[in-house]
């Protein structure tokens, strides 16, 4: 299992007229929780797409459990449960200070450029068999 | 059964890197699908929050099948499915052309100003009885 | 001179905490301003960028007059008053009914997909000397 | 003078197909800058609007000299240069490393839930006679 815990501060940009914050602004949080993930894991999604491999959502799934408010401190536990096979499963659990406040989960599968399906990049690959074994 | 279509053409400010539309950015297209169902039926979503009722999004699903580009039409089918009890269910497909390009579900719930789950107002649960009996 | 003007229904995704229209909200809608008045004149923004010309903005000031809100109709007046030289002006009034909310100008230059300042692509350079002399 | 220095990491949601950071995603920047100088002058903006003050955009003039990309650390040196009066004027630099990569200012003006400008609130006024004399 590889973990890895982010945090956000929460934007005035992020919040919406019902004065909380906007349910799609999660979902930059996400990508800065799973990019952090990767980075800490040797594996920068900045020189995966300089190599021509792109990851991109194929599904995403988010549960509001309480709402977050400007200027909130978010912390976003990113987990990888289990080796991925072609498709990537990430999970993730928001919290303010101890309280949760969402969960979510994404799916992914590497594509190059043109946007074909292809095998993860060997950094991803040795880096996921360290790790799962 | 309650269905509305809604057509939005892709912006710039919408797609990101990759080249194609940001997946955080069907959110929002998800929303007018469902504002403009509401208004359809005679219930504009400001008037609602205007009386005191929020209707938040407390689950959101979207699977991307096929990428949007700028300046795509997109239409968005929203559909109410069935009776709304306390929570309220609408699913959702997007198409470019004869494309499906996505399919997203919501649930909702109506909350007052303080946050605490209401009853939908009359003029919603009056539509809801006319449409489904 | 030239001018077209285009129209947006305010998304909810566009307000802030404030119950308004977050002021950042605006700049895409200048974009549409300026990608629908080059349309109408026969320069597909989206065909510009398939031939390798980019137009970024290079600078962009907006003065807010009134507050826009929620499901407001907007429109946007984009306005070329001179032949552009090397530098595009273009200058935005943004209305709701006949009160004007914001007025806004930007600035643009044709660079290559390396970044690099380039001429304008004929198709523009024709439509501008029809239109200026 | 008051200065803050800020630090964002760009987010590949800030980003457009251009493969850079798109222009508007400056904007959240600035604001990011601003209110974190004035919670490091004992006037976090949360309370502000908790006591019934709003500090609305009036203004905003943004200058991008060097583009800004994925992943990139950008600094924000945020600087009220003057005493407000009625306006409150504020600079931004935006800097890469050493790179200058953007200029802005915006200008501001106290107001209540009502929209009505108002004289600023007890805390902000002693700061400022504190800081300017």
């Amino acid at each position: 299992m590889i973990e890895h815990t982010s945090s956000v501060q929460v934007r005035y940009a992020e919040t919406d007229m019902m004065g909380i914050v906007y349910h799609g602004s999660y979902l930059p949080w996400l990508e800065i929780g799973r990019t952090e993930l990767l980075k800490a894991n040797g594996i920068p999604y900045r020189d995966l797409e300089a190599q021509g491999f792109f990851l991109p959502v194929l599904e995403v799934n988010v549960k509001y459990h309480r709402s977050a408010r400007y200027d909130d401190t978010v912390t976003i536990l990113t987990r990888m449960a289990e080796k991925p096979s072609v498709r990537i499963n990430l999970a993730y659990e928001l919290r303010r200070g101890g309280e949760l406040i969402a969960t979510a989960s994404t799916q992914h599968v590497f594509i190059d450029k043109s946007g074909r399906p292809v095998r993860p990049p060997e950094s991803f690959t040795r880096r996921m068999d360290e790790v799962f074994g």
